[in-house]
């Protein structure tokens, strides 16, 4: 079954219950284990969207990592957490991988829950560096004599996140024997961004360091990148300018030992350059070349749309599916008539279909588009988020006013202020969860300066499969106690444009908040959006249910069964508030059912704590209304699991069913 | 009046309207200039507790580049800002220079509505060069043909900050005409700490590095920075050489050109060199040495304890006061029996004298100190704020345990949730502004994993005279959300190490919380600390009051007042609790006089969006209590100014008297 030795390995895979069995394998039979884990990844993204071409890419160096050290003792942080997938095959996982990413199955990135082998809960970049080195200096203060080794594999487009280099100072500065592996592929999610990559680009690329090279070998001889003359002056000299000239004088700089680049998919090799900067007593950057999608062609010539591709996406490529001469072992696979990788669809991936319904995502591109064309003061900012948001239209047609910095939202923000102080409008469009790293940025960059800049915040409430580090159920109440900030929440695809074109002529701040999901439009005559008015779409007598942003649909629905006399104790008559601004809040509209004695409901996909109820409940005491018949429903104390969004609200009580249960709770009992 | 010149020269800063004068002066002109900054600098230190040392260090550089750019047209941030003290005299600031940090006076930080020549309220460090890019890419948009120049002035403690990295970058990589001028003066607040200042330091007092520059020469000859041999191969290998070996190299590889380092307090060499830099069309970094203190010995000698002295400090150390021999134009001032630097006062900055009532943060201090000693387990990040957090004493008697990582609060919790995660118990005391800049990793490295940490956090409330940037305001608001979380609030000095000893053995994190104030005694029998449980200090059959922290003193007055028939109308006999946790809330307790139809009123030093009182009716709500006679007293939806605590408190109602009458209102209205 695997290239060449078909039939003559016995699967090991789905056996293997610890990574410590692979020491009893050679190097042909882990080669073999590569093949048979790339199998297994193929086979998963034939059914389900998942983290893809990343996983590709680190193969060897989950097998080379797990056969040089014993993580049951050392430390492997996985950085992100996305490329989690081969590690999770060899610690015991095989047979629940099927269920990665659905709910109550595996996660799709590192659980503490589910194997001692991964350590942190992650899904946010660059935080490996910093946490390993934590485990590290903690290690060495409890466990005394018998070291632990950290390691954290960390990929190049992370490495534009400023905690990387927080990480690396205080590491470099702290002399301890820390193993950092850059694993670089040329990529983020994205292509990646910024001087440092530029750099490595053209070390690699332009042929004046080839020349470079070669006359370098005219001033200095070739020296061991390890060896005895390292202390000497010399060595030092000549390991200074190899590393510079090699891209790696940015780490010694910060205090770490360079080594590399080496072929990150050569599992020998990366065993015998782990072992020796395990041996180091000092940080080491070990700079490993991977290739992302390795082993399946499509993915290696467009990664960035196989980054997480839905599985639809997969075999669809106008080229027929073919495999690169690079990973022999997958054409069995892939050519094998009986493989599910043959199932074949007609959607590209660069030509995306969309469902009927369009989601917010598109349609805010839309709107910053149309925003882009009749202002041109207008700019978009995003985060290494350019495929997420679908922003790949606005970047082709306006260079000059689109912005992806990389994997950096606090610089971000500062740079849409500093665009804003300019004259620009700079419109930042960033998932909720990711925006978090921006709250001090948020804070006084843009709210204490009360800038005009139009924050387009995609991915708030559930996310779904990727989970509680996805999650962006905070946002609410961390922009409401900001000064200056309106905040805004379109209940469907009629709001969004009107919104985008109200905000740009506000002279302050604004945050527009919107889910991962389609924007299904609530039939009605929408009214224009004026600042602090909320929208009665649906009129009652018995109460009110004020739906904050998306959930406005299920509200609809919710009114409309309760207009029904369900089981005879009889009809409740709800009317139905588009809320439209968080901040500041209508509330002249949406405390009225209060005033005249009617029940009052908050609707929210976000934390009960401090968010968009709260709101409405300091409002109304404020008013010093009575509140007993005011409700609060959103996401109560605790971290959400990773499912379907649909799912996720069902549980949550976020669904027609829980809401009609609970309007009909207040009326008649 | 100025050294050898005296009685020569007019004084120029009294009459100085805009910048553009200086371009009248002559070189000596301007040192005389210089000396005047000086003079008033230390007139100003007699007087007040102000940002001092930096602020000595960069009056030649801000003379040179107000006579070297125009920047009512180009753009010019000052990193963090606190050093913009010779900038406000330089641009017609000198007449209300007296009554900085004052309230309703100067800020000490950069303030546009002061002046068109401060354009960003700043005081979190390391902004400055995302700024200033946006500025510029937004300016090359705006502003078309007219070639603004932006220029970002940065301490080399700040370099240790992410979002400068970040920004660096992102800047390399978009190649515009970005000046970042590098104040290195090897000091932080503290002395800075990390990788690369040991390798600047490394390169600057290594003997190998003397002898390294030497034999380069039989490598490479001189050459000029810039010159047109640069874009040759041999022009680029020896910069990069000598770049490399001046430390410059890791600007070089995120894309910038180096420069330097230079004398920062050479004005014609400033000039020089900060005209070439505009002269270039590449992001460039200017590398300059200044002395923090420069020009007053005391300072020099100890710039950390002379970072914000306060004014009994600055003349009283053991030595008695003598100027040092760098900047004699000062020895006229010092040694001037009519100066008021000759004030003597007794304490040293070395032994600090408290006054009576010791301060909060003394008071954690000796418990974490506690902790350390019964605990081999505990240990203690901080962010550069050693001093301001008064650590010294563990820092000196717990080396090992004890971690400063500079001025990168993302990663000191990174790098606590490791050590947590190894079995260690980390204290994490940061104040609470900076403590925003770790939003995201409290989010996932600390609530996520559910990991046993301490915040100590420090200035939350009202810090004073620092003003809007520095008010520790949203801390209640952004923590509550937070699942796994406990949040306490000491209201004296007897809570704070009970708070510490329960909160050692929490297997969760957990969060204490308290003001830049004294921790005076609440005079009472505490009770013991237990989770979520408030304590009454004081009984009252009208209603209560429950206070949020270290305003229970306030509280507790306003009770004795209330008491009173101060008018004829009656007495309130009001009853006060100690909230103790804001998470999880005691809402037994604090929600009984609700239950009983008395009034309640919640008084925090926060904002009220989302805050403590937002907390107490959320619970109210949940128990589905009538509301309407609960008050919530905090902080309304605005941005504090700079003045005393007690001012700033006063002016917010957050005094007994507007407490009186608010419960009066509520008792007789």
């Amino acid at each position: 079954m695997y290239g060449k030795d078909k039939g003559v390995y016995k699967l090991v895979l789905p056996t293997l219950e610890s990574p410590r069995e692979l020491e009893r394998l050679s190097l042909a039979e882990l080669k073999n284990l590569a093949s048979e884990i790339r199998e297994e990844l193929c086979r998963l993204y034939d059914h389900r969207s998942v983290h893809f071409a990343s996983n590709l890419g680190v193969v060897e160096l989950c097998i080379a990592l797990h056969t040089t050290f014993d993580f049951s003792w050392d430390r492997l942080i996985w950085d992100t957490g996305h490329q989690i997938y081969p590690h999770k095959l060899l610690t015991g996982r095989f047979n629940q991988f099927a269920t990665i990413r659905t709910k109550g199955g595996l996660m799709g990135f590192p659980n503490p829950e589910e194997s001692e082998y991964d350590l942190m809960m992650t899904g946010h970049a660059g935080c490996s560096v910093g946490t390993a080195l934590g485990l590290c200096c903690g290690d060495d203060l409890v466990a005394g004599v018998n070291k632990r080794h950290s390691v954290a594999v960390i990929g190049d487009g992370a490495l534009s996140s400023g905690v990387v280099y927080e990480a690396m100072n205080h590491a470099g500065g702290l002399k301890k024997n820390l193993t950092v592996v850059l694993n670089d592929n040329k990529m983020s999610i994205c292509p990646r961004v910024g001087g440092l990559s530029n750099h490595l680009d053209r070390l690699r690329l332009h042929p004046i360091y080839s020349r470079t090279k070669q006359k370098l070998h005219h001033l200095v001889d070739r020296t061991p990148i390890i060896g005895s003359s390292v202390d000497s002056f010399f060595g030092r000299f000549k390991n200074a300018v190899k590393a510079g000239l090699l891209g790696g004088m940015l780490f010694e700089e910060l205090g770490f030992r360079y080594i590399g680049p080496i072929d990150g998919h050569n599992i020998a090799r990366l065993q015998r350059f782990l072992r020796m900067a395990r041996s180091l007593e000092e940080p080491v950057l070990l700079h490993i070349f991977t290739e992302k999608g390795r082993g399946f062609r499509p993915a290696e010539e467009n990664p960035t749309a196989y980054h997480a591709p839905k599985p639809r996406q997969i075999f669809s490529t106008s080229s027929s599916v073919s495999v690169s001469s690079s990973a022999p072992t997958i054409s069995s696979v892939a050519n094998s008539s009986t493989s599910p990788l043959q199932s074949s669809l007609s959607a590209s991936p660069s030509q995306p279909q969309f469902s009927q319904v369009a989601t917010f995502t598109e349609h805010v591109r839309n709107a910053i588009e149309l925003l882009m064309r009749s202002n041109d003061r207008v700019c978009v900012i995003t985060a290494a988020m350019c495929q997420g948001n679908m922003l790949e239209p606005i970047r082709d047609q306006f260079p000059d006013r689109f912005f992806d910095v990389g994997i950096c939202e606090s610089h971000a923000v500062i740079f849409a202020a500093g665009l804003a102080k300019s004259g620009m409008l700079p419109i930042v469009d960033i998932y909720s969860t990711f925006l978090q790293r921006a709250y001090d940025q948020l804070f006084q960059e843009i709210s204490l300066q009360n800038l005009p800049i139009i924050l387009a915040i995609d991915r708030a409430g559930l996310s779904g499969p990727d989970g509680p580090t996805h999650h962006g159920v905070f946002d609410l109440g961390y922009l409401r106690p900001f000064p200056n900030f309106v905040v805004m929440v379109p209940a469907d695809a009629l709001d969004v444009e009107p919104m985008f074109r109200f905000a740009e002529h506000l002279e302050c701040p604004v945050a527009i908040r919107y889910p991962k999901a389609d924007a299904t439009i609530i039939e009605r005559n929408p009214e224009p959006i004026q600042r602090g008015k909320a929208e009665i779409v649906r009129n009652g007598v018995d109460g009110m249910i004020v739906a904050c942003g998306s959930l406005l649909a299920t509200a609809m629905e919710a009114a409309k069964t309760l207009g029904k006399n369900l089981d005879g104790l009889g009809r409740v008559d709800v009317g139905v508030i588009n809320a439209r601004f968080v901040k500041p809040l209508d509330a002249d509209l949406i405390l009225q059912p209060l005033r005249d004695g009617k029940f009052l409901v908050t609707f929210e996909e976000g934390m009960l704590a401090g968010g968009f109820g709260s709101a409405v409940l300091e409002e109304a005491n404020n008013a010093q209304l009575d509140t007993r018949r005011l409700r609060r429903i959103g996401i109560p104390d605790h971290y959400v699991e990773h499912g379907e969004r649909s799912e996720l609200l069902e549980d949550l009580g976020l669904s027609e069913k829980s809401l009609v249960k609970i309007c009909r709770d207040i009326m008649f009992k």
